[in-house]
């Protein structure tokens, strides 16, 4: 049995975009409408024909919905479910796919506070950005997190729970404030440190934009990839997810500035300990099937 | 008319076996000489097949090379530059890998005197290591430098040149101080800071390691690949460049203080610009042929 009967996925980037491809893959007979602001994504979306309906308006694009999933930036939530308020169904579920939970909460129950709202998360993504860099199985073999508030609904939960496992997602249910922290580690905080290498690199006055691009496949390249996510959708990540990014970021200082001293300071034994453990953390992490074995600084897959 | 007629390659990691590769592949009628310290490799590299010959000790694989290739860690350059000191025929060019240019010429030219010396260090590589881990193509479309000092005879420099285009890399000829920090920028400090996240993550007391793994999808496991590069290689350059490591990690640090009061005041618009600027390096790297334009974070390849 289909979890929802008629979904719509509101902002169709990368993400939104992928959920759409997924529902009408995985569940072929859900009626699916999608609204984005912006009309040349709408129009890119229709002629894609990613889904039943295009509404040109949020509010039409929910009033038969039983799941809104919003898809949209996290600073843009509050926003979208104010703009969705007055046409949605009262037994609909709310829920998003943004990469702070704590603020998410907190604008979807403000702008909605009669709704069933279940917060989401899939932890999945590409560096590409729009509707046309969407794919059905983005989400296979990811985890998504959802972060039901105290006094959700245990039926909404299961419903949510099947709609991800049915796109092959291991569901993971968390606590919101946990999974700002979690999150600030494994990801925002690694794409905070990969933008700023980015910056410095194009700085320099003693070596060229050239000399950095010539010679990135020593591990540089790697960086760009991950600094070429949308920049929309960082900024509004690390302005809603403050206070666990620069925890994070703190611990993360305090370890270079050890690491620094080992430097300067000529102690082989510190870094080779260091460098010894990080190997560990990546062989659990290909052995648990989070990333694929190859070789990929050689890339040529 | 090949450069060299009778190569020696002496560490036989991914790199050194790369090259053994490269040459049956692109000189089959060069004859090949291999030798590693580790006479575990030495065995390993016999069933491969990788060479000609693979003597015991390094003074017997160099008496009639007319190009030694040096490809162990840059800290025992000097170790094994005086090992071969006897035995290193008058006219044979010596070269090497390693990713710090200044600290290896000058352990070389001590223990090598009279020696004709051209470093070098082919940009490529993967993270893993070991005999096993080399393949013929690691270098093809790969820039290779050499930091020949001055005075080095032109002819030399020409010959080694010429060897490196062989394997379909683009050499670049560069003073070895200016290497340094190139390499700083592109490779030295991306690679210690993959290892101090990759660090900071698994200390953290309120998030598990299972946690980390987990949801490393979300940027983090692309820094565990990096941090996953061979120990004793990275302690031996961060302590052979110290200099220029710590002066780009200096500006790192600053820029990342930046961001990190960006953050804590909410300044948008400050995010946004860097985020959209490094989103441009990105775009030149794909284009000037130094990674694949594919998303990468999906693999899937």
């Amino acid at each position: 049995m289909l979890p929802f009967s008629r979904v719509t996925v509101i902002g169709l980037g990368l993400i939104g975009s992928s959920i759409a491809r997924a529902v009408r893959q995985h569940m072929p007979t859900v009626r699916l409408t999608l609204h984005d602001a912006d009309p040349a994504v709408r129009e890119r979306v229709r002629d894609l024909d990613l889904g039943d309906d295009v509404p040109d308006t949020a509010g039409a694009s929910v009033i038969d919905a039983d799941l809104v999933m919003l898809c949209v930036p996290v600073g843009a939530m509050g926003a979208v479910a104010a703009a969705i308020a007055d046409d949605l169904p009262a037994d609909a579920i709310v829920s998003d796919v943004g990469s702070a939970k704590t603020a998410v909460l907190a604008a979807l129950r403000e702008a909605l506070p009669n709704a069933t709202v279940i917060p989401g998360h899939p932890v999945a993504g590409t560096e590409n950005s729009g509707p046309d860099a969407g794919f059905a199985s983005l989400f296979t073999g990811r985890f998504c997190i959802l972060t039901p508030p105290d006094g959700a609904p245990e039926a909404a939960v299961v419903r949510l729970r099947a709609f991800w496992e049915a796109f092959g997602s291991q569901v993971e249910i968390m606590d919101a404030k946990h999974h700002d922290l979690v999150l600030a580690v494994t990801s925002h905080v690694p794409h905070l440190i990969a933008y700023t290498i980015v910056g410095t690199a194009s700085d320099l006055e003693e070596v060229t934009q050239s000399e950095v691009i010539k010679y990135s496949a020593g591990g540089f390249r790697d960086f760009t990839r991950i600094a070429a996510s949308d920049p929309t959708m960082w900024r509004d990540v690390f302005l809603n997810n403050r206070e666990a990014v620069l925890e994070i970021l703190q611990r993360l200082t305090e370890d270079l500035t050890m690491l620094q001293r080992a430097i300067r300071w000529g102690d082989g034994d510190a870094l080779f300990n260091l460098f010894t453990r990080t190997r560990a953390v990546r062989r659990s992490i290909v052995e648990q099937g989070q990333d694929d074995p190859a070789p990929d600084f050689g890339r040529q897959h």
